[in-house]
């Protein structure tokens, strides 16, 4: 095995006896030998994504209840580097050679999805890249907080050379997630498209439908969101606070991309779809309760997405590296990553924080 | 006033007093003097749809409750026949013509849906063909359960000469309610589409979907729907309380058409759409519980639609009238509507009731 360091959430101990709720420790890290289709990678920045937080604060509650024994728990899926060292068999990278990860490192590679390069939806499920179970070992993946990763080689893409390596790192999840919804409903020149909420997946979305020549606008519950919006390159901003913007959008947009994290009505931004339009809802998974009348009235869809497939994040990236499109981003050193959970838990972020993960040598 | 005949549902008096619930009765009936642009038209034959059935149900709860005053309710909503007068700024239809309506008969005619030829998405609601309110006088419509109907031309459309009348009657409501999300769909030759339910809409949905080149199959609880199905041109029959049937059924089809009436749960419906493909719920409105990662997983959609607006009720029946496709149906005289309701309610049709009003002379 290989040894390295990273963050990872306490496994063990009553809560008395466990340093508080939530917090990430600086721990030795175990990482496989290279098998002949491994990449190790020096991991030196990886985004920080709400699943991370869900993850942690899940983590802590099943050890409050259980105690020991619960998984080891290293978040970070969406991460870039360079590679260090390459099993034999590997002949799409070399030493040297920056590379991106997302949260997927591995699939069954038979089944339909994944014969349609859609490994996120593969149907024996895909090995996420923490808290996953690896194919052939079964220990429990650990991620991209931490310097070192060991990766099959299918699963890590050419860092583009135009990408800043430490902005690039949230298009690994956030980015692929918004460009296949965008990609698969056809967003191009003239198509109307509205984003609400600009978080990591919403500040990204914009960027995105703006580069891929759709005339974009924002949804959000602030107006003092303007500045924002029109940075990324938005034309205009709705306050969905304010009846009368809503009503004034009804009906407007060909595509909504809808990355509000919280449980919420869809009701208001179904109303701003068009005629066989389509609302993709990407920020709240679990249950929804959906009016079928606000579906007839317009033949508007609902849809969801997320993660992408090899085909569409290499894509993704070529598409952002010649549209000048990263993330806008907040870099930290990972001693950080307590902090950034923190503010993320309270939206206290533009856009997406980012860790320095080479305070970690 | 012109004065006709129709079947129309108990208006006043107390339960104890009022023959039985959900009963129509004949009953002379008032039909308004032609405006310029109307047509009265001689009612041959009229769909039961199960919108009727649910309104005379809900008529007689109100009637219930509240007694005298409730709106007077003649359903029926997709029905057929003769032009016998026309007012004088008609131009498009004279006496003698086969005509047909379906469930809408005016609309604002300058909002955004009405540009579009989605009338029955009008921003100011369409004028229902009953129960609805005329946007002259501000009386409620009574429908084709009737001797005569007097409608405004633009809602009415040219009957094809190679249609039957009574067959085609549920053309004009079950008919364009499966064809307006088939063609939005973009379903052709090739598309793979199955039909949930063989009721009025479904049997309609197997038709168009087989006429318009799709291959076609049908998911029903029973297996003795085989010779339906395959009788309606559906290539197979996929048994929903069979686990295995609907397991190798995952992910089979682009597009899924969900007839089913009763309220019930879209999950087994989703498994069976693939990549980007969309489930159509037609048959049951009201709030309905959707697990997002169910949409997420495949990148799925729902949708729903409902009725028609004035070009696509035209072109489907013009694409009817070239395919030869009408409804299964029941003729009833009808003096037998009551024992329709009835049986519709317990399921007990195939494929849709239509009433032959000549019995009305």
């Amino acid at each position: 095995m290989r040894t390295t360091v990273g963050w990872q959430a306490t496994t063990t101990g009553t809560p008395s006896r466990r340093p508080a709720l939530g917090t990430l420790h600086r721990t030795p890290l175990q990482r496989r030998d290279l098998r002949p289709d491994d990449l190790a990678i020096r991991v030196d920045h990886c985004g920080v994504c709400h699943t991370d937080l869900h993850a942690v604060r899940t983590h802590d509650e099943h050890a409050d209840k259980g105690g020991t024994g619960s998984t080891p728990l290293v978040p970070g899926h969406e991460f870039t580097g360079v590679v260090t060292e390459t099993g034999p068999e590997v002949t799409g990278f070399t030493v040297g050679d920056r590379v991106a990860v997302g949260n997927i490192v591995d699939s069954c590679g038979t089944c339909a999805m994944c014969r349609l390069g859609q490994e996120n939806f593969c149907h024996a499920f895909p090995t996420l890249t923490y808290g996953g179970r690896d194919r052939h070992d079964g220990s429990t993946t650990l991620g991209g907080y931490s310097r070192e990763y060991v990766v099959r080689d299918r699963f890590a893409y050419p860092l583009p050379a135009a990408l800043d390596p430490a902005a690039a790192a949230p298009l690994l999840c956030a980015g692929v997630t918004v460009w296949e919804p965008l990609r698969a409903l056809g967003v191009g020149p003239g198509t109307r498209v509205a984003v609400a909420g600009l978080g990591g997946l919403g500040h990204l979305a914009v960027k995105i439908a703006v580069a891929l020549g759709a005339d974009t606008s924002v949804i959000s519950r602030s107006p003092d969101k303007i500045d924002d919006a029109r940075r990324l390159g938005a034309g205009d901003l709705i306050v969905s606070t304010a009846p009368k913007q809503m009503a004034d959008a009804r009906e407007r947009f060909d595509v909504v991309i809808d990355t509000v994290s919280a449980p919420h009505d869809l009701a208001p931004y179904l109303r701003l779809v068009a005629l066989d339009g389509t609302l993709s809802q990407l920020g709240h998974l679990g249950p929804v309760a959906v009016e079928m009348t606000d579906l007839l009235v317009g033949r508007k869809k609902l849809s969801s997405a997320g993660s992408g497939g090899r085909p569409a994040t290499a894509a993704m990236l070529d598409f952002c590296a010649e549209h000048g499109v990263t993330a806008d981003i907040e870099l930290l050193p990972s001693s950080h990553v307590n902090e950034a959970l923190d503010r993320l838990q309270r939206n206290d972020v533009r856009h997406r924080f980012v860790l320095d993960l080479s305070d970690l040598d």
